[in-house]
């Protein structure tokens, strides 16, 4: 599932290979429309994009979406709103297992910490910036001084237009962007199909094609009590995605690494790669144990399961393209080549050498990044209050600080973000707490040694498992009056409450900073080489490129097209009469049973209904829940999925087996009026209004 | 489960602390009858202990059992008798889904490469070997003598008799002892139950109690293809286990580490768990991973998931008593309070020097342990192939040398052993083959480092998923005629075949012997020292105590007893009504399902009948399928797991909590005649022969 962004390491710049049609994760503000021209005889005008770019949501918990009414319904994937099903449900109600639809707007359910965000403009500050960084300036002072300047353009912007307001990096530095967003925090779910439907097939289908899937979930954004009505929203098309046919994807890609180095590369392949898959299985084995106990033990931990078994398919994919020699091969003879033509220019010195220096800071992270990883990241403390605890400890800490010069999360722009967060009402199980708390601090010990001080000072002499009892036992940040009284007082208070878990916290902080300092004062030195080349790049190949992905919004285009695998064609689409085979093959065995409503409406089906289909279209983690589109700009499918040979894609695009996939807009129609007897609902998507 | 044993580091030897009441896994020819007569008022007679070993059967594929009838009936468990089912599969008849029975000995189907071993006698060498040992040789020279002066005496006795002799050592090293056992190859299936109710509650159930198996198998053993006549097998008692009364429990513990010094405990808990926690873990990811997209794959992955599954569990119950200061604390105490003692005695210098050999070869073993692992053990090469391959490979190699100069496995006392095991005609799947291959070996890329020589020779420039399925694929080692010729061939028809699988271990070959060597000679030194160690201590302590395990005969006993967890009373036995209510609470859906024969039989049965039973019996791995037997002597049950707080009892035994569980002898009749309809075999079993 193209879900959560995937943290990777400091991104690099050098592009290796020209761009292959189809590829591109491109800006609206710069387009490629010569190219889309040349293959598809169509070009967006800034009508076509500023409708497109204001009906595009982001999900701020990780992913995409889209406005597709005017009375404010939004749609994304069901894996993209599950987070807020699983926050909204309690022993009583399961809203992932049982689905959901409001008949009437009081019963929409509000999300309890859901921020969507919408882009309304973008300006170019690049100049700013880097006006701001004192000449010769590097490492923590230069990171220091870009902090300050972002802080500023931030608040700036914010003060004067009241929207969100976030300086963005692209090109690795050679250029930033201020993007400006409206806020929605009052979000509230109308529709959502049973997981088995959403997620048919479960993991052992997940990155597969042919799929079945009904991944989608309908919620209806509120502004002051009432429905908004946005300005913008797209289209529904009843046809939907045709074969062959040209569309575009407007989402959120997270986190893409196309133009990492060598170095930068081994440093994944040789020490983040193997770390995290150690702590992705160990973690999916121990959900997966777990849930067996018990349905209750299930549905708690079926959200965190989902994410750690996708992340696994992720890794080994990702994994498996870094262990191909032929590709680190192809990347070094590109680097070569690109090194030869950089020292034949006249200042290609420069960024010859900003080479060497990502080279010395990969290694200088790689040397801590383990015990980075467990006591910052804080692999080593998995569990809710660990880091609710945390936000009251450094809250206490960084806000009577200048703005600019506190940790980026507890800044004033953030503020919303992080209140949203620390006050949320989500559950939280302290037997789960303490299952993953006991599992994490066991890993802490392993990893980092028992021996170790650190370690030590954790555990204060007790078993992992008894020591996680205890603190999830004893703390009282689960208590949400607790946590406003410390988030008030200040540090004052946090230090006076001698809650045990904010103790712990306190016990590895100074570490724990020193380990993150040390990580960005190097991270910062990769930044600005990477910068370095940039410019350098810059000079040489002009806008021809799009900048790697960042989380922010972006187009992507191509064709509704099939591909050949094993020699035996894949069709570009799969029909709802094909779900029923597929779960006819399993006789109906978990992940492949159909939920009771699907069984009884078979009939009433038209089992050629377009179910899934595939595209060209250049995705990742993050364009989960992006509208598909086509050169009207009607909406003709949801994206969800990419299949498993699109896995190394955060690398390396290719189109010749590599699929995104959508869900097809007709099978929305088709199970919202016959399976779940929602007209209503299906009639507002397909009218554009109530 | 308790079953294969799980192969640890080295055994150490100091024992730290009084046996307690009911402890001990004892010898046979050294039995605490004190002990017994003070706690339980009886002491077993020789012809008691006579009778009991030799009705007393070894698995050699890991477990236990016993001889149930005077026609050559055999029962075990389910899941030791499991790889036998397995092999015996294939994609039309599924052994371990289906269950079995063989109405008429002509239905009763042949394992295809099962060993027993039914101990006939044992003699005290101790001497001999000692003296075998030139005055101050060490290391690998000590070794070679005594790998020779036991290939010798083994061979002798062999000669003599007849019977497999194997020289054990006992006390680590304080004693040699020669055990002479029946070997039977021809053993065939009988009876078995389906899967689910051997297995009922799976995984999550595994290591827990109260439970409601029916883990047993039956098997009946054949000579010259008619049912061998034991003279000595168990009385069945239909009455069976009865609360608070003493029973015995007569099998093959594989492996304990109770006597292990401090430093080895460290190397447990700092580099051999974390490693093998990560490994198992991987595979057990890998494994259910694959098996959800087809039941074809389930039932080929069946086994092996099982086992990781089951090691998982074991590995993280030991991790967690390592994790525990409490227990390291104790140790160390007794450790230095021994050492205090030793210091007091004349001659205790010596002993005192050994605990520093200890700790020094130790630490070298831990430096290599994880390249060691990889190529020597072969986990980075995780398919039946690859360890066909090498067993090709190093017979040719091996078999022209002495006897004695040989790598065990290869000499001539275990050549049956090899061949049976050589030309095995189990199933191979190569899907199943590439997938385990395949992440193997990208293990060993991201654990040795991609740019290893090693790996990259064996990785030949391909990917590791490619690499796998080019050698699957092109490896005849799968055609046993193959097999056949090569063995017979000797090395020069070996170096002929140019087969990529044997090359590919060849490649490997020198590298992997070395790392052996070094291990064993660092082994070999800590051997020395634990023996050192061992007679001081037996010169202090006499034979008051049992020595750990070496999968070898053992009785330990105890009483049938229920304990407090939480504060409530969990009583000795559960009931066949227990079992269906277990299954309602998790509404029938697996693995807590019911096989129908035993939805439909349910109002046959009589509800209040015992179906399981805890005792303090002191057990471990390989103890599976174990009889436990009452003061009479007579079968009341059969040993199958222990409870999850027995899970450290590899390092100390307690008896609080931690018990023994099995299954109840009445179960097994009450089940035979109502659920199976075999009342023939539930007669035989009832009167001991046909």
């Amino acid at each position: 599932m193209r879900h959560t962004p995937i943290p990777l390491a400091a991104l690099g710049l050098v592009l290796l290979a020209p761009v292959r049609a189809d590829e591109g994760m491109w800006l609206f503000s710069d387009p490629p429309r010569d190219k889309i021209q040349a293959s598809y005889g169509f070009s967006p005008d800034e009508a076509w994009l500023d409708h497109l770019m204001k009906a595009s949501i982001r999900f701020n918990s990780g992913g995409s979406g889209s406005f597709v009414s005017g009375d404010g319904l939004v749609i994304t994937n069901h894996h993209v709103g599950l987070e807020s099903l699983q926050k909204m449900s309690d022993a009583h109600k399961d809203y992932p297992g049982d689905g959901f639809y409001a008949a009437t707007p009081a019963e929409e359910v509000k999300c309890l910490d859901l921020e969507l965000n919408v882009l309304q403009s973008t300006e170019d500050v690049t100049a700013r910036v880097n006006a701001a960084i004192p000449a010769g300036a590097a490492g923590e002072d230069a990171a220091r001084a870009r902090r300050n300047v972002f802080a500023q353009i931030e608040k700036e912007s914010h003060d004067r237009t009241g929207l969100r307001s976030d300086v963005v990096t692209l090109y690795q530095g050679g250029a930033y962007h201020l993007y400006r967003y409206k806020v929605y925090t009052d979000v509230r779910l109308v529709f959502a199909p049973e997981q088995q439907a959403a997620f048919f097939g479960g993991d052992p289908d997940n990155f597969e094609y042919p799929r079945y899937d009904l991944d989608i979930c309908i919620f209806r954004v509120y502004e002051d009590g009432r429905p908004v009505h946005p300005e913008h929203f797209l289209k529904w098309s009843v046809k939907g995605a045709v074969d062959g046919e040209l569309v575009f994807v407007s989402g959120h890609p997270g986190d893409t690494d196309r133009l990492l180095t060598v170095p930068e590369l081994q440093f994944l392949r040789d020490t983040s790669f193997p770390y995290m898959m150690d702590m992705v299985k160990r973690r999916e084995v121990l959900l997966t144990a777990w849930s067996a106990r018990s349905d209750e033990n299930a549905r708690r931990a079926k959200d965190e399961l989902f994410y750690r078994e996708n992340s696994r398919k992720v890794y080994d994919g990702m994994l498996a393209g870094l262990l191909n020699p032929a590709f680190l091969a192809a990347k070094a003879a590109a680097e070569e080549g690109f090194k030869r033509r950089l020292s034949a220019r006249p200042g290609g010195g420069e960024a010859l050498a900003a080479f060497e220096r990502i080279a010395s800071a990969q290694r200088a992270i790689a040397l801590d990044f383990r015990r980075y990883r467990m006591l910052e990241v804080g692999d080593g403390f998995n569990c809710d209050s660990f880091n609710i605890a945390r936000q009251l400890l450094r809250s206490g800490d960084e806000r009577p600080k200048p703005n600019g010069e506190r940790l980026p999360e507890y800044s004033e722009p953030k503020r919303d973000t992080l209140e949203l967060d620390l006050f949320s009402d989500r559950p939280i199980y302290p037997d789960f707490e303490i299952l993953r708390l006991g599992d994490s601090l066991t890993d802490l010990a392993e990893r980092l040694g028992f021996d170790d001080p650190t370690v030590q000072s954790v555990l204060a002499g007790k078993p992992p498992q008894q020591r996680a009892a205890e603190l999830i036992l004893s703390t009282k940040v689960r208590d949400i009056a607790f946590r406003r009284q410390l988030y008030a007082g200040g540090a004052p208070a946090v230090q006076a409450a001698r809650d045990p878990m904010i103790e712990l916290a306190r016990t590895i902080d100074a570490e724990s900073r020193a380990l993150r300092r040390a990580h960005e004062a190097q991270d910062e030195i990769e930044q600005e080489a990477q910068a370095t080349i940039g410019r350098a790049r810059f000079a040489m190949e002009g806008t021809s490129t799009y900048p790697d992905a960042t989380f922010t919004l972006r187009l992507s285009y191509g064709a509704v097209k099939g591909y050949v695998e094993n020699g035996a064609a894949v069709p570009s689409m799969t029909t709802i009469g094909g779900l029923y085979r597929r779960s006819e093959e399993h006789r109906g065995r978990e992940p492949f049973d159909l939920p009771p409503r699907w069984v009884e409406r078979k009939t009433a089906l038209n089992m050629d209904t377009p179910m899934n289909f595939v595209s060209t279209c250049d995705i990742i983690g993050g364009n989960s829940g992006s509208p598909t589109v086509d050169r009207k700009g009607e909406f003709v499918g949801i994206i969800f999925d990419g299949n498993i040979q699109s896995l190394p894609e955060d690398l390396y695009y290719e189109d010749v087996q590599s699929r995104s996939l959508s869900v097809h807009s007709a099978a929305i129609i088709e199970a919202l009026r016959k399976v779940y007897d929602v007209n209503v609902l299906a009639d507002e998507l397909v009218n554009g209004h109530r």
